[in-house]
């Protein structure tokens, strides 16, 4: 198998290809094609390749053919159940130094997947932080990008140049924050900051359409209700497919939330102190603090890989990417 | 004891007492204050006294010179650890046909406080569904009532001058769209849309300050975390206090969250189906329907007092006041 051996040069103009036109794919094929990236898109659906060509993209008809514009990058942009097939799809056309990423809220399980279709040497995963309600192609829109924070996940297997090539295309073009990550720690994360989420607001919404009171309690809903709730009232099953997606990582989450759950009903029954339950977020109640850790550290991509450990160590501190250099990347 | 015998007749002018000028009290006597309603205030913080007056508004060194003004309706808008002490002051110097009326966030404790102290003769319990996370008389703002709900309830001792005098005042200065309610219909209520989601926004600012990957779950926090938790980060101590208020419907409905998540997260680690904890919210997740029912009631408010159950009735339904007139209220 052909591997790619040297990332394009900083500076050197990216060509991107873009398989899955759906919310987040046809984000990025548009914030790239708006950015002058020259981007080769494909998407299962005939409907939606006729509207991402209305919007001035480049569609081509099939996987192969998007391998065959041999893109710098190959962004799969699909969902977690189709991650398989297309994965093999492409290791089956994939050439010359074409690195492999995603956008997947699940980074495990998309490697697992690309992994079996042996694109691991080509693959490095992303996850864009950004969403909305809405799905599909014309939900889309390259504003929903703007200023996004990024996971980039490597583990040991990482080539360095699929690093630097994937982290120019996110920093650069697409104009993303990056954190670098293990597979865990993302996973771990975003069941924390996002899946979970979605599971309370739609308990929260559950639980109203059970309730006797169920008219009058939407009746007095008012800005609490309808933000907390937000994300309950996206297409069930896109939420569903991410919650499962990271099935491990959100069950564990929910276990830590049902014993404190249950430790404050035990309390409020008994009248007993709960002042604790209100406290613990303290650490955590301010307004985020900017991007990073305040502390610059470049790490030289060294032959021997310690940069893995090194780079995603730092990340887990809370570290972004600030500079990518062809030997090195600078966090802070 | 005096109590009130007549409402003002529609039209008349109200004038209105508000005791406790934090961000309730202060917004309502603001907007009152800007509708040309007279309105005399109290606090029992000087300092509050002084920016009330700053603001333009009468304010009286006590809650005396309060009750003295004799104003049509007094509202309580103090702590709930502080209503016995101050109905009882109330009590010890209303006079006239001034009605009692509060803004608390749970009407069952509050009916307990404003009956030990002797003036449930003249009490209708009213709560606007509004709010923001900042606190005090300085985040006070009359357009924070813009267009609210509010839950004004009865029990089997409510006066109809007094409910109509409310109601006046509710629907008409105040701009509210009211649901007559029972105490436990609200306080139900209200713990299902506002108790519980600042609970569960708390858990989860809680489990991510607990988490190993703490600082990587604030990086990547997105729009759905911000949106979750924007009421987790309220002063705690207000969260908590609202919370204890209501301990007993917001624990009930806590158990039924437990019970829920440890069925999700059970089948979530045995790899079940999880879809029907996806599809339950359906009957709720659109948004909400235009206020009220839809079905015109007018309900006479006879001497025999049925009205009380009928008009509670309604509300349950959902119902809405849409007119008010001096023996019958209209709701739909």
């Amino acid at each position: 198998m052909v591997t790619p051996d040297a990332a394009p040069a900083a500076g050197t103009a990216l060509r991107v290809g873009v398989v899955g036109l759906g919310l987040v794919g046809g984000s990025v094929a548009r914030l790239l094609h708006d950015q002058g990236v020259e981007v080769t898109a494909h998407d299962a659906t005939a409907s939606t390749r006729a509207a991402a060509r209305a919007a001035g993209l480049r569609v081509v008809g099939d996987v192969a053919d998007v391998c065959a514009a041999e893109p710098d990058v190959l962004v799969l942009a699909v969902p977690l159940r189709a991650m398989r097939a297309v994965a093999t799809e492409v290791a089956r056309h994939v050439r010359g130094a074409t690195v492999v990423t995603d956008v997947g809220s699940v980074k495990g399980a998309v490697r697992d997947a690309v992994r079996s279709a042996g694109l691991d040497a080509r693959y490095v995963g992303a996850h864009p932080m950004a969403g909305t309600e809405r799905s599909g192609f014309e939900a889309s829109d390259p504003r929903m990008l703007d200023g996004a924070r990024w996971a980039v996940t490597v583990d040991g297997t990482t080539r360095r140049e699929a690093f630097v090539t994937v982290l120019r295309l996110v920093t650069g073009p697409l104009g993303g924050t990056v954190h670098v990550l293990t597979d865990d720690v993302h996973d771990e994360s975003t069941a924390l900051v996002s899946h979970v989420p979605h599971v309370l607001a739609t308990e929260l919404l559950g639980v109203v359409a059970d309730a006797p009171v169920r008219d009058v309690a939407r009746g007095l809903a008012a800005g609490s209700f309808r933000d907390a709730t937000r994300v309950g009232r996206t297409d069930p099953r896109r939420t569903e497919a991410m919650v499962t997606d990271n099935a491990a990582w959100v069950a564990s989450a929910l276990r830590v939330v049902v014993r404190d759950l249950e430790q404050l009903l035990t309390a409020l029954e008994s009248n007993a102190p709960v002042g604790e339950f209100f406290d613990r977020p303290d650490p955590v109640r301010g307004p985020a603090d900017a991007p990073g850790t305040g502390e610059l550290l470049r790490v030289v991509l060294d032959d021997a890989g310690a940069w893995r450990a090194e780079v995603t160590a730092a990340g887990a501190r809370g570290a972004v990417v600030v500079a990518v250099e062809d030997d090195a990347v600078v966090v802070a």
